[in-house]
């Protein structure tokens, strides 16, 4: 089995060396991932522009590929052509943060994941809800990693249906202490953004997107639920977003031009 | 009613200026559009930088205000208080080329939109399939004004649940031509993308992602299947991707850590 590994946090994020290394417990293992940080990017595919493809090195001294596109690209290129050896399966992450919620269509290890599916190849994103942890001490992956490598093992093993994207979200504990795994809906978040203006030393004013962390109801049977109770989250996703629900009562309505 | 317009091609894009224009025709209008082109950004909220505010003018003369954010950022900011008087719909568009399929997911016009609705207000995305026209006749908005004008007096009237991002488009025809309208759900867009290898003056290589333009499955109730048969499209879009009917099948897999 080969498993491409990738992420949105750039090539040398602790959190892909994790990732990458304990997915070569389970397979044959390709780095590819962008040459810096694209956190909150969205889903991006870059057509404007060529794109770079170097080598590296993670810090344990193992090969990857890196490119100066968005994360999407990072799994588009490879899977387009440049890696010749077919890839059974795409991972993303280990995002230092949780991407529950709304966070998904923000994510750029949720989509690198959905770029995966697209092109037909089973896709997992997985997040490490490590703001828990105390901000002065660096964040441990290990846990993380372990679990990653429990669920890339149940995929491969039992395949994912066309059109479906995991998105692993989990808890920052030793996984003694986690509860176990849950299959969930995606939560609702709660942003907290709030407009701050400042002036900057030439008197012109400047705005950042503030306010407090976001939050998220926290509701059984659902990503933020699972996390909150110390729980692996696995939602899976799809790219069909059509409101089913909400189209008959479109269609209702009486429509003119 | 207050309606903001913003876009993902810059606040100078003609489809911007056509919808500006047809929507002051229904209520008060605000411009707020990215000073450059975003063209498939994605979702991006921009929390690593501040944002500069800017004003400038339309062809028309009218006032705008653009900002170095992305898509998303231009609809944030005013929504986060920027603007002070409360706005009751925010339309995103009109893009240049149809946003059907998985292009939604790609898509700066409708995660414009989708910032919207995750604020708590209304949002569309208009799309015109110019992509159908000859490459040498700059394209004619006016008929996709035309239609968005009815469709937002229509969102303000009867109101729209909360969590929908209605994503609209448009084909590339008179009024007089077009069949109707129709309440769509999204298709399946087939993309012809191909790794495209070159070498540069001094050697090196890099790499396009080429390939055909996409394609997408003619299928009725589609998004694809109402541009072709020269209907305006609607799909209402939610913001929960959470697969329901694989969750039941992932919930008998066996998991332990």
């Amino acid at each position: 089995m080969h498993i491409l590994v990738t992420n949105d946090d750039g090539v040398q994020a602790p959190g892909l060396l994790a990732l990458a290394q304990a997915m070569r417990e389970i397979a044959t293992v390709t780095v590819f991932a962008p040459d810096r940080n694209w956190s909150a990017s969205g889903h991006v595919k870059t057509l404007e522009r060529p794109l770079r493809i170097g080598e590296t090195m993670l810090a344990d001294g193992s090969q990857a590929f890196m490119s100066d596109g968005a994360p999407s690209d990072c799994v588009a290129l490879p899977l387009l052509g440049f890696l010749e050896n077919k890839v059974d399966l795409v991972v993303s992450g280990i995002n230092p943060f949780s991407n529950i919620g709304h966070d998904v269509t923000y994510s750029g290890t949720v989509t690198a994941a959905m770029e995966a599916v697209i092109a037909g190849v089973p896709g997992i994103a997985f997040s490490l809800a490590s703001q828990d942890k105390p901000a002065s001490v660096p964040a441990d992956y290990g846990p993380a990693a372990q679990v990653a490598k429990v669920i890339a093992q149940k995929v491969l093993e039992k395949g994912l249906s066309e059109g479906v994207v995991l998105n692993v979200n989990v808890p920052y504990l030793d996984v003694e202490s986690m509860k176990g795994i849950l299959i969930t809906r995606q939560g609702l978040r709660v942003y907290r953004d709030a407009l701050d203006r400042r002036v900057d030393p030439r008197g012109r004013p400047y705005y950042w997107i503030g306010g407090d962390a976001p939050t998220g109801v926290n509701e059984e049977g659902t990503d933020v639920g699972a996390l909150l109770a110390g729980y692996v989250s696995i939602t899976p996703l799809q790219l069909d977003l059509t409101h089913y629900r909400v189209m008959d009562a479109l269609k209702n309505w009486e429509w003119s031009l």
